[in-house]
């Protein structure tokens, strides 16, 4: 059964997305009005006013929204299609389905459960998958499924499978919360949601492996963290959130990565949020983020 | 002559404020495009969706704006009227313009001035005034008219007669960048445009003189400025904007003095931006600003 | 049985404190020298080098420390009282002991659990004591004894009396991870150890209750939170530590309380962290912070 | 003539650098201390204290230091030769002589000049160098000789051997403000002296040209300046500081580059302003600031 959220009943987010074109934002706000909804909120970016490309997110509250969505709907079509826009409705009291990918680290998956439990993520977790069994306890104190699956050896297709048949059908995105497995492109191509992953580094610098050893020998004075939808290009996918922390020349590679564990699961949470609230929107390999 | 800046030519800002209605967003895209305007930039916030406070900034860009002006105007008068909400329709590309006042320090005026020779303010600075001369030079450099108004004695009504005097008819706000002499409430009465001020502590902490002295005697860890419209409660006006910075043990209070001066010429330079480019909203002692 | 520390194993932290004299610094590194030490690192500050206040933490590694500390404290006796100042030398491998008193928010309580079982912190956590039940649970998942001290009606000297029963020996201080009841005097005055408060707002700003709600009418651009050293004058002793977060004009109290949090449990665990390794040392109502 | 700061009198900087070793920071705090020193800062670091690399920074007052310096010098070879680490002892009354090489671009240029004004930056500046001539009046406002050193066609040989006779024994180091020139290796061998660099974005990422171009290419959501030591490796040298600025979709690359500009001046101030106070060593492709 759907879990929904008390405070967002019967309000829809719908965001629109294609070429900027004279009058498209008096379109949708018509069409949002005679529709019967009352906009709780609007933002709007386009790349260039003069025939660039049009990003809008309109929050608005419809008494009896499920009712109204089949009328909604069709008057979506009639009204966008002549711009060649494309849109989606959403229902915002129907949290998103996230599962959460884990291994041994525990600062990024026990953040999200945590934040979830304050409700102050829109989500349901129907299930913890992890590579190890160490956070298995807690992760059960959350009352959240919790599923292991191994991937020993260099073929992680078994692994890959497993974790497909648990996801399939059953989450709209997939957060790898330090996930320390390569995902790869059969994977991405099978899943059919979007994976959002933390990079313990601030992107592009020190991309792969080990990015706390590579800022202690670079010297920096900042390290930071990235989080960015997966694509098949490692590290290259588009960015959703960043931060950074200060450090100085006493601190040692360790030091670096404990120091970094605060910033990944802030900017994880962050990133996790504003996809569950239809605030990002992709487009080629950046990202719109209405906060 | 007023100063034109091109690339905001033929771009109207509409900044709307009243209470929140169903249909209100609809009815101004609708007005803007129904009169050849392309929104280029639509910010909107209601303290409380169902009967709250609305308010609503749109930039739009419009062919031969000032031909067009009156027909919009009466318009905007037609359409909004019935919904009780005020309106303020102005020409982006004629900047404000902006009256500095200084003191013996050098920081703020220097930062405003240096930004505005950059172009990144969109105002024109027609004088500055200051209680004492060592900034003149300085100021003459930029190619601004320096005005020395001494404030000597307890009355200060002769020094604020010679202010409105030159300010009157003449500016559209006026800047206090550093201006060490209280301003009273007759001043201010007269004067008939917004006031700005830049107070060098995080209010409310550390309200009146001395704030760097007091924030060394109590210990704190940051310290901080604010920018604030001022009203005739000293230090109580509506805060446009605030920032901080780390400070340290070690530090006496003429260290923080010193550090806090870069703390308070970026506070500042923020605030008359915003201010400059009608993004700023007072509403009762609060500020809604759509940066 | 005393946990210890490994890789702080033989470490010294010795604080002198008292009137700054020439020679003072070099006769304590040659102390240490001749007993043996290899110091590690050595933090000075001295608020007017002519005759002012001198503040030193020097860290030295010595083989067999315990055996040697006798030899030491008598060296320190003969060297240092010369000087008239006062010192404490600490074996850096015994970690503190902790209380934590708490209510029914777990946002700081379960921030200093978890950063306990990283190995972050170097403390012992023989107790948490909560007037309320609802983190019971939470608590005994990281293995630490939860104790329900109730505090109803007006007089609080039962429940104090209680918690004082709980503490007095078996803990070095007391931290309020917001612990929503006012601390008594003669609780101060019997407690005999240091307490640790943090509290939701940028002291000196909002002082006493409902700061989030105060800090909503006042329409600031940050809010903050501080932790200190509790004194006998409410939110007026020693700050350890504070930080702020960005808010604007759209975040209802509520909302500034949430983010808050995230301010809190950072400002207080690292407050926590820097009093467990004897980085603060406390001089009237200011803190020297050897960070 | 020698240009003296009076507060820093009689002042004595240490720099000891080499092997740990057990009892070097007593030997260092007794030498000061017969020598009449009394210590005013002392920071220190070892990367290791079993046997690592050693870093140490003594600030110390004595009464008539020059007449003292020969006695010191001998004492200090007599003391640490034994050690096998090097040391350097600077007068810290005497300002370090600072050349600033700049193109176009002002704001770091301006920013050197204002605080070096305001008595903030400890040096004397005996001369701007600019490939172009639009600043020469603003640096002459400042009192500051400028020499224009055009440098057109791809052989910059020519230009580069009018910089050095400029500099060539008359600074103790060299500033590239933005200077849009590349250095050759055959300058850095024959100028002889420390030369810093800002570079225009967070280090190790976007190396080489057009940085803030790459960063709207990648989507970041923070961009950053880096100050560093300039080497025969471009943009590869030690770094000093660096600090970052949030940005956002809408941001332009010239949107990045007007904002970035005001942290490229805050980290390069801070760097210069940390090595004329010898805050900053050198160590391999690292540095040790003790700030």
């Amino acid at each position: 059964m759907t879990v929904h959220n008390e405070a967002l009943r019967d309000h829809a987010c719908l965001i629109v997305h294609g070429p900027d074109q004279p009058g498209l934002v008096a379109a949708v706000t018509a069409l949002v009005t005679r529709n019967e909804g009352n906009i709780v909120s609007l933002d709007q970016y386009s790349d260039n006013p003069a025939g660039g490309e049009f990003f809008q997110r309109v929050v608005f509250h419809r008494p009896d929204l499920a009712a109204a969505t089949p009328d909604i709907d069709a008057d979506l079509t009639a009204t966008l299609s002549p711009y060649g826009v494309s849109w989606k409705l959403t229902d915002q009291s129907i949290p998103k389905r996230m599962a959460i990918l884990a291994s041994t680290s525990d600062h990024c998956l026990l953040e999200l459960l945590w934040r979830h439990r304050r409700g102050e993520l829109p989500v349901t977790i129907p299930m913890v998958i992890s590579n190890h069994t160490n956070t298995a306890e807690d992760v059960r104190t959350f009352g959240v499924p919790f599923f292991h699956v191994p991937s020993q050896g260099p073929d992680k297709s078994d692994a890959e499978a497993k974790i497909l048949e648990l996801v399939t059908g059953n989450v709209d995105f997939v957060v790898l919360a330090r996930y320390m497995q390569i995902i790869s492109e059969d994977f991405l191509d099978k899943v059919g949601v979007p994976v959002i992953n933390i990079h313990h580094s601030f992107l592009p610098a020190f991309i792969g492996a080990a990015p706390y050893r590579k800022a202690k020998e670079r010297g920096v004075k900042l390290i930071g963290a990235t989080s960015h939808y997966v694509t098949k290009e490692l590290d290259e996918g588009p960015i959703i959130e960043q931060d950074v922390a200060r450090v100085d020349h006493s601190m040692t590679a360790a030091d670096l990565q404990a120091r970094g564990a605060y910033v990944e699961r802030e900017v994880l949470a962050r990133a996790v949020q504003w996809h569950a609230e239809d605030r990002v929107i992709r487009s080629g390999n950046h990202t719109i983020v209405f906060t």
